[in-house]
């Protein structure tokens, strides 16, 4: 069974005044819908962490939901909405790049330009005055205006697999943008020439011990047991890793 | 239509023990009714900050809607508790003005203090123990214990707009209790005796720019593109913001 | 009447990549039922701050409710999920104590282990692909694998209250792991050497005063009027307090 929900994955900070706004418009343009806010916290601006952290979210999500991704630098610019729909998904937001690594893993996919326009448009806040009206309608099974347009306008040119920090979790986990499953075997993680031991999981690494592991989406994470991997190496987001033989 | 729901306005912290209680209240005691966390990061005891926001923000609020606004430095002491109907939404919480912007802009407005107690009042958390009761029963539509009070308990004697810095959001964006609306023609925006320039949005402003603009709330914001106007100027909520001629 | 509901209480970080893969989860596998997050910034790994602080909060969960309870430093190690039923609400997570304070308490309290393995199993987010799940399949009235298992596993040694800071909130309030109305009459509350008042509620505290009081939860709970008793005394989790003659 696809239950119809909106997800919402944005810079714009779990506990700044946005979310909420957001939450109000969905509740009363898409009552009964469910409205989950999946990550709020992608470095601000930042898009391209953004397209390798939802693409690595994709599993979560449930098929038959809506993905409201704002990662908008431009906004109040020349920059179109739009709404990917792939493998059974549907993602609205800006057409920036953010959907990029989506579409590139997705099975199969279409685009659409969202021609819609709210009587009400801030210079600052397309989340609430576009993305999320339009994702209420389509999770409401309706038909805002849109224009079918090339996928291309989505798709960055950025690598499949990125060697680089893209978020530090509150522990201190340093997560990449790189699969595991796409490693060579006998690939090392490496950070400042220093080889780091893969584990399977924390329980198996001593305490205070730094090392790699698959983590649970799938992703190359840098990790120390009951420590802060962060601060042990000084890791932050941007920060690369060089991973290869 | 009208959607019944309940929104939270506080300065609980959103991340904090308390949030979570309310919401435990409300899926008890208005089961089905929508609950929306609008802002819990109000500075902390901060009553003028948090009524000029909140005011910002009711044009967000669905009609129909009950909030739940504390800020509420004097609980456990002898300030009452109020319900504010204010063009077709409602407000409760402690009668300490933190609502005297909204009854100020409104076209009309009701006041009632509340006269229910619960059989279990904490001498701290009032939002749990009566303002989140008392919404749930609003927003059922059931009838708490209340009597017609004069909406002058609610009403501080605070200017129409203030040239003050009220919140800092994430981005480091400095938000004033000022409407962009309200300014004169030729009004200028100063900060340490320099003048700002208004952009109409971010993507206007050269990268590292620093500009006022109308925000999605239509407050004057300071902000600088692609980087922390907070940082870059020194700006923290309590400063004070030039605004004028 | 019962309300069914899930409440989450963990160390994941309200902000962080997790807390929205549980609700992505919930909202798939038990559509309809309130999710709510209770706490999740216990701190990392503290199993024994946890415990307290959840048998504290267990009066305001709901009869009915389903509790997944998660600070889990052994994840990918040996020890097992568990599922304890303690007057009237399920508490779900892993068996090492979390769920200590809230069996010793209880009036009357079972325990199964979880036999229920999902097809996809991470080395890491077992909230997300066990917990969670189970946590579904109760609330929803389902029956996953489980085996009764004896208490004990889930009952550390700890003392029934504890003289230490398991908390410290935003405001700087310093929350202890003793209840108020355990002590004896004339016990003080001391920090440092230092004997502080007690005071009813804030209000009737000075400006600037240091004191303690009954907090909200019913705990011994270390403040200052209008300031932060964090920074004024120089508190922090796990810190003593003397709590005695």
């Amino acid at each position: 069974m696809l239950v119809a929900m909106i997800l919402f994955f944005t810079d714009f900070g779990r506990d700044d005044l946005y979310v909420g706004q957001l939450h109000a418009v969905c509740a009363a343009k898409a009552p009964g819908v469910p409205v989950i806010d999946l990550f709020h916290d992608v470095p601000a601006w930042n898009i391209r962490a953004g397209a390798y952290l939802l693409a690595a979210l994709t599993n979560e999500i449930p098929r038959g939901a809506v993905v409201v991704g704002v990662v908008d630098p431009g906004v109040g610019g020349d920059r179109v909405a739009v709404v990917v729909e792939a493998d059974g998904r549907s993602y609205v937001g800006p057409d920036n790049g953010l959907f990029s690594q989506v579409v590139r893993r997705a099975h199969a996919s279409t685009s659409h330009h969202v021609k819609w326009i709210p009587e009400t448009l801030s210079a600052s806040f397309h989340g609430r005055d576009v993305f999320a009206p339009v994702a209420c309608a389509l999770a409401c099974g309706g038909h805002p205006a849109m224009v079918a347009a090339p996928l291309e306008a989505s798709v960055a040119d950025w690598p499949d697999d990125l060697g680089e920090v893209i978020h530090v979790d509150h522990y201190g986990n340093a997560i990449t943008a790189y699969r595991a499953a796409m490693l060579d075997p006998g690939a090392r993680v490496m950070h400042n020439g220093r080889v780091l031991p893969r584990r399977r999981t924390f329980a198996e690494a001593a305490t205070g011990e730094a090392f790699w592991y698959r983590n649970s989406l799938g992703l190359v994470e840098i990790a120390v047991n009951r420590g802060s991997a962060a601060d042990m190496l000084g890791l932050a987001p941007g920060d690369a890793i060089v991973i290869g033989d």
